[in-house]
Parts: C-alpha cells; structure tokens; sequence
C-alpha cells in the first residue's frame, strides 16, 4: 500500500498532518504517528486542493505564442488551422506533455479536455500523473455524410477508453450547436446518456454564434439544445459569455455544469460580461478553465483566478462580486462535482489530490490572508509540491522528466511554423 | 571604474555581449573583449529594459491582503485609514523594504513612488538599490488654515532631498483635484515649474469624482485642471479612466503623461474602459502601474502588461487593440521618457537598467515569440537576474536581505491590526 504523510502543514489556518493510503486521503490531524513510505515537511506551506482546469486543448500547447495580435478570422485561417493541419501523433504526445508539465508546476492536478488524437494525449497524461477527461469530439460542420464515419470512430475510440486507467475517463465533445449537425448532437447525447458519459461542448461564446442561431432556428443556442433535449447534469458548457435570462432558467433546470474562461474571452476579443452572480443565484455549478494555450497562452488556474475576480469586479462596478471563498470554490469543489470525482476538498475519504504552497516568499508577506495573497498577489510558482491520485508528481517545485519534454518540444515546434 | 560584462545574451532576438562601465551601457556588440569586475552568462537568457511603475505607494506592500472583496467606502473606513493612522517610521521603511524586493523580483527598476514620511522610504530605496521619484503628497483636503505648513513642510523636504543619491528625485505629489484646494493646487504647480520637478497627481479615477468636479466647475477634473493653467510636460496622470474628448485634447496639447493601472481600476471597481487608442492617436505618452498594494495586491509589471492588454482587448472587441510592441514600450521606453530619464531603451549610453529573463522553462516552450511568452504565458518568476544603475541587486534569482526584509515585515504587520 503506497503511502504518503504530510506533517504540520496549514489547512484553512490549522497545523495539521494528512495521512495518504493508496489514493485517498485517510485521515486528517494532528500528531498523526504512521510509518509511510514517504514524509513531506509541511512547514512554512499550505495546502490546498489540487485545481480543476475545466476546459482546455493541452495538445494546443505547442502553439503557444504562434498566433498574436490578430483578429479572429485571419488567426483561425492564417495560423491555428494551417497550423493544426500540420500536427502528428508525436507532436500531440509532446504537446500533451508539455501543457501536462504546466499544469503540475501551477498546481492543476485535474483537467477537462478536448481535442483530436486522443490515445497519443492520453499516453501523455498519464506518464505524467494527472487525472483527466478526454472527449472524443464530434465537429461534423453539418456534413451528414461523415456521420457513419463519425459514430463508428466514437464508439471504437469508447471501447479503447476500457482499456484506460482509472485517471482517465472517456467523455464526448459535441464542438458546438453551430458546427454540429442536429442528427450528431442527437446521436451523440444519447450515445453519452446510455453510457453514463459526460458531454463537453462550447456554448454561446460569441454573439455572433447567437445571432445566427436566432436566425436560423429561431432560438438561442441554449434554447437549440434544449429543444433538442440534450441538456442535462452530465452536459459541461464552455464559455456560456452570451446568456440571457431564459437561458439561464434552462440551463438551471438541467443542471447543466458552466465553465469561464476568461483569458481567452478577453484575448480573442469574444466579450466579458460573464454572468457569474446570476448563475450563482440559479444554483449552476459555475467552474473555471483556461481554454487552449492557443487562444489565451498558458494552462494557469491561479491566473485564471484572479483574472476572472477582477474582470467581474470591474464590469460589474462591484468590488464585493466574486468573494474569494467562492473563487476558490470555483476552481476546485465546483470542478470534482461537474466530473462526479470526490476531489476538490481535502476531506478524509477523498482523492488525494493535493497542491502545497510555498509561503514563504514575498508575495505571501504579510500573511494577513492566505488565500487573498494566493490569487490576487502571488503567481503559480509559489506551487512547491503536487500530489495526484496519491502520487507525487512535483516534489520541491522539480518534475521528473522536464528537460526531456522542453527539448523534444523547442524541436517539434519547428515542423508547424 | 564599476564594470559588468554579460556575455552571449539574446537582445531582440540576437545574440550580443552587453558591457557595462559605472552606471550606463558602454557598448553592446558581439566578442566584447574586456576584462570586466563581474561576468554574466547570458546562455538562454533574454535581456530586457528594467520596468518602470509609474505609479504606486510602495510602503503600503504592507498593507497586502488587509481588506479583501469590500465596497470602496468599508474598505477606506473601515480598514485603510484606520490602519494606516498606526503607521510609523520603522513600518515605512520595511514596507518600502518588501515593496523594493517585490519590484526586483519582478524585473522593475524604477518606479514612481506617492506616500508619507519619504525620507523612510528613501533610505529603503537606496538600501535596495532601485531608482525612484518620490512625492511630497500635497492633501489639505480644502482646509486652508494647513496652506502654511504644508508649504513649509514640502520646502523643507525639497531642501532634504539634495542630500539623496542619483537615483531618487524628488517630485510634487497633488494627491488629486478633488482633494486639494485650487490654492494649493497653484501653488504646487509654481513650486514645482521654478524647480523643474515632475507633478504626480490622481485624476479622473473614478466616475463619481468628474460628476462632482462638473458639479462645483462647471469642469471635468482635467478641464478644471487646465484653466488652473497647471496642466503640463511635467505632470504624471495616474488612472485617467474616465476621459472625453475634450480631455484628450486638452491633455495632447500639454503633453501630459498617462499612467494606466489596471489591476487597481478592476478591483476597486473603478472603471475598465481605459481610452489606450485614443491616448496612443493623439501623441500621448501612455505608461503602467500597478498602484499599491492595498488597493490591487502586487507590484507586478509583467502581469499588468498582461491584464491591460487583455481588459483592452476585451472591452473593445478587438483582439489587435494593445499589440505586444506597444506594450512593452508602455512599461519601459514610454516611463523613462515620463521620468526625465535615459532609461527603458537598453541602447549604449543609457542607463543600465537591465533585467534579465531566464527562458529555459515550460512558459517560454516554444520559443516561437519572446515577448509573447513574457506577458502572455510566462510569470515574474522567470526574472533572473537584475541591474540598477550599473549595479547587479538579483542574481540568480537572489536578492542580499530577503530573509530579514520577510522576517521583519512578519513582525510589524501584526501592529497593523
């Protein structure tokens, strides 16, 4: 039985010990005498919960920085399509890799992705120790003759998914209401439904998405979905940046889970008025995501944290919006519930997906409060050490194999440009 | 002669030595023979310009974390001016300590500095090795019975400040047309004219300020401002959030400097709608802050780049607003022409004012575009190593006193509360 003891470390302003059989947190107190394999020296750091990125494209990491300052449109056909085109297996397992690495050294232990390719990510992922959700994405752009095609794959790609380990679960992802034809978002929901999957799609991220919808079925892309009757608990909606209030009453009633991203909306010029406090009122489970490393630039939940307080803040007009409790909230708890894993919280009986904090630097001076110099002043490098499923995957801010992927990507990127 | 040789550094994409003799480049080329008192290995490291902060109140670094997700008027009540009524000597000048290390660890090397008791913070700045601009703040608050003791106070202290070494100079704070009477506000403006000292003052911040400035003047703050015939090259404008077109004008026409703060603006929910290409179109100098940090909480000037150009982005709908090229002009070339200073440009002749950034991490893989790595992927972690005035204050990431500087402001803060 692997085992881990974390000594005298702060949890919510308590010194504790946490004790970690297998992959679940046993117990939780003081003076925790146990023989483990291994002892972590929690003095002068915090712990928290691992993060939860909710929506991302790790692959795309090996875009980083290929494409800036460019408007929509000649981005997507100039750069990321040409680009992606381009794109092999090895350089989906490095890119994997590599945004893998950036999530551990940021103290993400948990993402929801979605892009193509995905044995050649889920190698990665799990060389490298985190947990993850790996969709098959349906993106037909209403081209029925693909379907067949389409369905076979996504089931054969559901059957390989068995043979996966327990970090790693197999998901849908329908792209959007607008580039997938009526009869796959049909079929996809109900393949999902039937087989207790979650569904991952983009929703409403641009206005003009919404216009269009409203013009051609006459209903708001929330509204498309929920005629159709594929809105459910098991649905993650990316973005939800153009929601009006009937939208809001549907998804509430579906208990669909809402992921902000808001590096990314801000970035590629997509709109910020995310409706965070109405959400919240709506009891939706509302998470956080950085999107791909392509739209914004990197994979960091603390950044996305902070951003995402500080833009709601500021359009609001409203300094008491998004309290700190609630963002916290919003990066873990919220993340475990939307993919059904007991994690998110440090609790006895959960996944021992754990992230400890290094305080003892600048940004945590004074240490009037924790969690207020971990989003709003400090960056992720104060991320020491990261736990994942009971495995350490960073111990003392080093992680194994990082050299390795650092050259093997400054020498693959070469092939895309 | 003080000398520093760094050897086989990347400056805009090529490799070069950069030599430094006293305080200012001497000579940037490649195969620098020169036996120098200290050698710098630039193998995968970038050099950039040192940061300029055109605007904060460094002392306030311990006030971080103080007061968190409150209303402007409960957190000035209730929390800032109480606590700060129990600031003493001993507490400016370690609070100044940690800002010092804080701006050195994030690559700042100059910074534009409003608070009290300066000589306390001065002797800190010195200590730390940054350059400054420190203001007498001038605050009456309309009372006219303080006009004499204010004026001998900032006379007294003009006087002092010609015992400071190079890197500090002295300016007159106007703490903001709204705070100050139009005596003091004439009077401060001649004092510093006669001198030739640089004015900082607060305008137009908030919304409530102009509708009041319009309210008693028949003026928006900066036409107030410019029929005191106060308004001119020497004038440093901090927030300049809420600005017409007529303000524009008045401020092109007496060439007036814009400092842009942005974190502070979101989270104190002052405004976001930040007028960058209008400002940019009509000549303005247009420089960042990050203000204290009480009101945003960090002194950050690689994330500030950062969320101005993503908040511009955002609220325009544009994602070429704010290109990379002007933002990194905005946080160096555009404050060392606000301050008078041969700064911000790393050009032989100038300054040595230089920061060095480590690029061997997953934040700058790929290396397909340095700056876009720099604000969009990286953190102020990847700052290596640091010169001010011809003088190494980090390397290796290590700064001479962090240990006492965290110790002490530990120690003090809890007198704070």
């Amino acid at each position: 039985m692997n085992s881990i003891l974390i000594k005298n470390i702060l949890l919510d302003d308590n010194k504790t010990d946490i004790l970690i059989l297998n992959n679940r947190i046993n117990r939780i107190s003081q003076n925790i005498d146990y023989k483990a394999d291994k002892e972590i020296d929690g003095e002068k750091k915090v712990v928290i919960p691992g993060l939860i990125n909710m929506h991302t494209h790790a692959a795309m990491t090996l875009m980083r920085g290929i494409g800036e300052d460019m408007s929509l449109m000649e981005w997507l056909e100039n750069t990321i399509w040409p680009v992606e085109r381009k794109l092999d297996n090895e350089m989906i397992y490095w890119g994997t890799k590599l945004a893998c690495l950036e999530m551990i050294k940021s103290g993400t232990t948990t993402f929801n992705d979605q892009y193509w390719r995905i044995p050649y990510s889920v190698k990665a992922i799990e060389e490298m120790g985190l947990r993850s959700v790996q969709s098959y994405v349906i993106l037909d752009l209403m081209d029925l003759s693909k379907s067949d095609q389409i369905k076979n794959e996504c089931s054969e790609m559901y059957e390989l998914s068995k043979t996966w380990g327990d970090r790693t679960k197999f998901a849908i992802g329908i792209h959007s209401p607008y580039s997938v034809s009526e009869e796959m978002i049909v079929w996809a929901s109900a393949f999902a439904r039937e087989r207790g999957l979650l569904v991952h799609i983009h929703l409403s991220e641009t206005l003009g998405e919404n216009e269009r919808s409203i013009e051609k079925h006459g209903l708001t892309p929330t509204g498309y979905l929920e005629k159709l009757g594929v809105l459910g608990p098991e649905v993650i909606a990316a973005h939800c940046l153009w929601i009006n209030d009937d939208d809001i009453k549907i998804l509430a009633k579906r208990d669909v889970k809402i992921v902000h991203n808001i590096n990314s909306n801000l970035k590629i010029a997509s709109g910020y008025k995310f409706r965070y406090s109405e959400f919240r009122d709506a009891d939706l489970t509302v998470t956080l995501g950085t999107d791909g490393c392509a739209s914004s630039n990197n994979l960091d939940m603390i950044e996305t944290m902070k951003i995402s307080a500080l833009v709601q803040k500021g359009w609001r007009g409203d300094p008491t919006s998004m309290p700190i409790n609630e963002l916290i909230s919003l990066a873990t708890v919220n993340g475990g519930k939307s993919l059904g894993l007991e994690s998110g919280v440090i609790r006895e009986g959960y996944l021992a997906d754990l992230c400890i904090i290094d305080i003892d630097s600048f940004a945590f001076t004074p240490n009037i409060n924790f969690y207020a110099n971990l989003i709003y002043s400090a960056n992720s490098s104060c991320v020491d050490t990261v736990i994942c499923d009971g495995k350490v995957v960073m111990e003392n801010k080093k992680v194994n194999g990082e050299r390795e992927i650092l050259d093997m990507v400054n020498k693959l990127y070469k092939n895309l440009l």
